[in-house]
């Protein structure tokens, strides 16, 4: 029996945003959300405001990642104090309008869950991506959401290296939440995909909907992968890549990766081997929109986080 | 044992050209391209010039499938005949400057083969694309290929529609060769999709010059899959997709489609099967770019061409 000491007492979530078009080419989330503005009625729940939105509406128009900067990198203390001029970047301004709209970043006006819709061109399947190892509630919520579409797997990602880190549009709220289903090529939309993120979408609001109720969430621990590092595709002098990803390390996103395992091919054949010097987990392989990012893939390690009991503090 | 008079006199085919980034996000034919630029052995034959040429340049800088209009649509007779002035759409432009390098289209002076190098995101594996039935040279090369990858699978495409037809940048060359190799995003470069267009490749100019050198080849039958028709996604008024692919359907390029079998997936769940009245091959199912063309997947119908025995006519 759980000691009533476990549990933490936290505040209700009532304001919830679904985001699509983060990446105006990640087709299952701006698909979802489109059809969530137009009718709310899946993702309505009992006491809650949920608010499907498109946040980068002019790189959907032209499906491509973004127009003039990534606006999922844009979200930056930086940013968001600048003077609202015309001129900045498009995603700069996106990034300041959708903190008015749904932060400010960091305050108590600030949505309490925001929900950011991604796709991946990598062999991920079903990931969600929490920010930060303390947020007990993010926590409970995939916990949650694991359990509900298991025996299906859903990995966690965990991105809270103090260099790695980046500025999300999620980040606005107080609980974000990225979900990132793959394979699915950029300006595709592949059924098994998209139904994949509906269910976890509508798992996530099911859970608030439950702790909002008053139910109960027992401590827990949860399997995470912590982001730990990038590996960058071997490059001539001029910057252009030399190698591929190696066949076997293609699409085995989440296999360990031991020291001496292939990770590239060269174009005149050559094998190259991960030269680490412990096992490490792989994931983000070949995504394509991480050729410019200097990324062939993303490196992380293994941990199991513990989450306190979490219920509503007003019951 | 064949008779002399299957076989019919040909010109030998010397002048080669091997196009990448006619689409600038398909990443094995702009990388394969590069490649050979700067190192032109592996593709150099006996007797043959062999041109290793990116057609698109700022499509393939700006790792986009075309910069003002889709290059492999742009060398019609219109196009070509246009006088150059500088406010044209820079496909158009680059059109005429290819036409001016590898053609004039349908003159003597044309390339004798070009082969253009494509990836999809459909599950097509290796297909040769032929624009002409009568082609005896290409039936001849293609059917080379096919049993020189074997037992690997290569399929051939006919498009020889009167309607659905459209003028390729290959077109401009005497034997046009288009080699479509998926499932690949774009922006991603797979090894796997890359050695098996480098194959097709390299088994293509074997066949050139064995050919030049006196080879006869034998008459064949090629087995082909003519373009019949297209099939666009259920939409809405304001042209919004309302449904995917059906899961059924999904990565079953090649693989006969009857009348009742499922096509797409409505948003709400429901099915709407194919309503033919006969049993049809589809492909380019799901194709990213195809989405802006309407075209949910192609309609074939398999056939079997003659191709005459051939040998160089100054042998």
């Amino acid at each position: 029996m759980i000691s009533c000491h476990s549990i933490v007492n936290l505040p209700e979530a009532r304001k919830v945003a679904i985001f699509g078009g983060t990446h105006g080419n990640e087709m299952s989330g701006v698909t979802l959300v489109n059809l969530w503005i137009n009718n709310g009625a899946e993702v309505q729940r009992s006491g809650l405001t949920v608010k499907p939105y498109i946040t980068n509406p002019r790189a959907v128009e032209k499906c491509t990642r973004y127009v003039d900067t990534d606006l999922n990198r844009a979200f930056t203390t930086d940013n968001l104090s600048l003077p609202r001029i015309e001129d900045l970047p498009y995603e700069v301004r996106r990034a300041q309008e959708i903190n008015e709209t749904f932060g400010p970043k960091g305050s108590s006006d600030a949505y309490d869950v925001i929900v950011d819709l991604h796709n991946t061109t990598s062999n991920m399947g079903c990931t969600l991506i929490l920010e930060c190892s303390k947020d007990h509630f993010s926590l409970q919520m995939v916990n949650f959401i694991k359990q509900s579409i298991a025996p299906a797997s859903c990995s966690v990602l965990l991105n809270e290296h103090p260099l790695l880190h980046y500025s999300t549009s999620r980040s606005v709220g107080k609980h974000p939440i990225g979900v990132e289903v793959g394979p699915q090529p950029q300006g595709v939309l592949r059924s098994d995909i998209f139904e994949a993120m509906r269910a976890v979408v509508n798992h996530g609001l099911d859970f608030i909907e439950l702790f909002n109720g008053g139910m109960e969430f027992e401590p827990c621990t949860v399997d995470v992968y912590r982001v730990s590092g990038n590996m960058d595709y071997p490059r001539d002098k001029k910057g252009n890549i030399t190698a591929m990803i190696h066949p076997n390390l293609q699409d085995s996103d989440w296999v360990p990766l031991n020291p001496g395992d292939p990770v590239f091919q060269t174009f005149d054949g050559r094998t190259i081997n991960y030269e680490g010097e412990s096992t490490v987990y792989p994931t983000f392989i070949n995504e394509a929109a991480y050729y410019e990012k200097q990324q062939a893939f993303v490196i992380t390690r293994k941990e199991t986080l513990k989450a306190n009991g979490i219920r509503a503090s007003n019951i």
